[in-house]
């Protein structure tokens, strides 16, 4: 069990890809077969992946993401989508009505898209491939839909970029809160001051930290996600545009 | 990489636990320690899981998933949930304001609950534990945040049950779909009539499908889907409870 734990606990994430090794057709597919067993809603599989690999759209994606480093130089990049379309077209073509069509299936399709996303990198990581999850989809779904001609009960949830790590690729595990901030005993727990003092410390000491707080002129690390990285108007927007996109009816 | 691959595509959820063997509190956490190496949007780790073990508890959150016999028998029920409340905490503490206290910084905190918790389902399997999704939480909300005591800005999401596998229990993968029917390549694939049958012809052919037509009574297993097991009313109820609590506001 200890070496199981080990990888997981030693994983990052990877924003820096080799120019030499390309990951092939067959790799990818082999990859995406298998973690399309990963638990889904009554095995239903309310998601859709689109694999980019063309250059061109590759470089319009890359674009719409904001022209982040890992979504411009990765070897493919995986939009996941949730999607309740196809259910919906196999009950039509079966005298049944698509009973998904609203807000409560798409938002089980957006949990399952999400697992099956997790599980793609998962095993993408354990042979060897490097992932970098971009959330930048949201910011702009119309231009992401637009892109990748989803159509209604098709929702872009994020991109995964994909690649072999380049050499000397920083590998260093990200910092996580401790355990007690995210697990809680039988009821859940509502920190106090001490523990929210307690959970930050370690991540309000790291050099990085610091560096964010002094280059972004502010008093805080929390006043930098809050106000620079994930700034109100920002979630605001994207939730608009996302909720719009679940509530919306009528494949 | 056939290894790898090999235990994925082997996986199957479990329904039925050893009464003999039981999950550790230290193994436990030492999963969920690894678990929480997920990706998270921004490192933030915006999900909270609360662990039952005690029986009475137990029992009344099996009660609410309707008494599934994976419910009733798991060794630990644990509860995933997207949680904006902790980074809001620690907002407060710091002179900045909760930029996630919406529906934008929630569906962040959904999509990173189910992240987390695939991880912690991964890396229980990898350990010889067996687990199976409960998704009967947003079939009643209130009832889990009651019981779980979760507040504003707390989403219960769906449980895992837990527990060593009990022995001769059934570990047979589910049927998947083509992949064609989850991949699409540079845009999204719309599928035909004939892609349709051609994606669901397996399912439909199992024994165990049409046992569930003949049972229920129905024409079509899509029937059975869509009326039965995930009727649009059930949809449409969960939905409502969901967004009320994705849109609340006011931590």
């Amino acid at each position: 069990m200890t070496m199981v734990l080990d990888k997981f606990l030693k994983r990052a994430s990877v924003r820096s890809f080799s120019d030499a090794r390309h990951v092939g057709q067959d790799t990818l597919d082999a990859i995406l077969a298998a973690a399309a067993h990963a638990p889904s809603t009554g095995n239903m599989q309310l998601y859709n992946v689109i694999v980019t690999r063309d250059d061109a759209k590759k470089a319009a994606l890359a674009a719409l993401h904001l022209n982040q480093p890992a979504a411009k130089d990765c070897d493919v990049l995986l939009t996941f989508c949730a999607d309740v379309r196809r259910f919906g077209q196999w009950c039509r073509a079966r005298h049944a009505e698509n009973s998904l069509d609203n807000a409560g299936g798409k938002l089980t399709a957006i949990i399952d898209a999400a697992i099956f996303a997790q599980q793609f990198v998962t095993i993408a990581e354990l042979s060897g491939l490097g992932c970098c999850y971009l959330g930048t989809v949201t910011y702009d779904l119309d231009g992401f839909s637009k892109a990748l001609e989803t159509p209604d009960g098709v929702i872009p949830l994020f991109s995964v970029a994909v690649g072999y790590p380049a050499e000397g690729a920083m590998l260093a595990p990200s910092d996580r809160l401790p355990l007690g901030a995210v697990v809680s005993r039988e009821t859940y727990h509502d920190a106090t001051p001490a523990d929210i003092d307690l959970y930050y410390a370690e991540k309000e000491q790291l050099e990085e930290s610091k560096r964010f707080v002094a280059e972004n002129a502010k008093e805080t690390l929390a006043q930098v996600y809050s106000t620079v990285r994930y700034p109100r108007e920002l979630n605001l927007a994207l939730g608009r545009s996302l909720l719009q996109a679940i509530e919306a009816q009528g494949l």
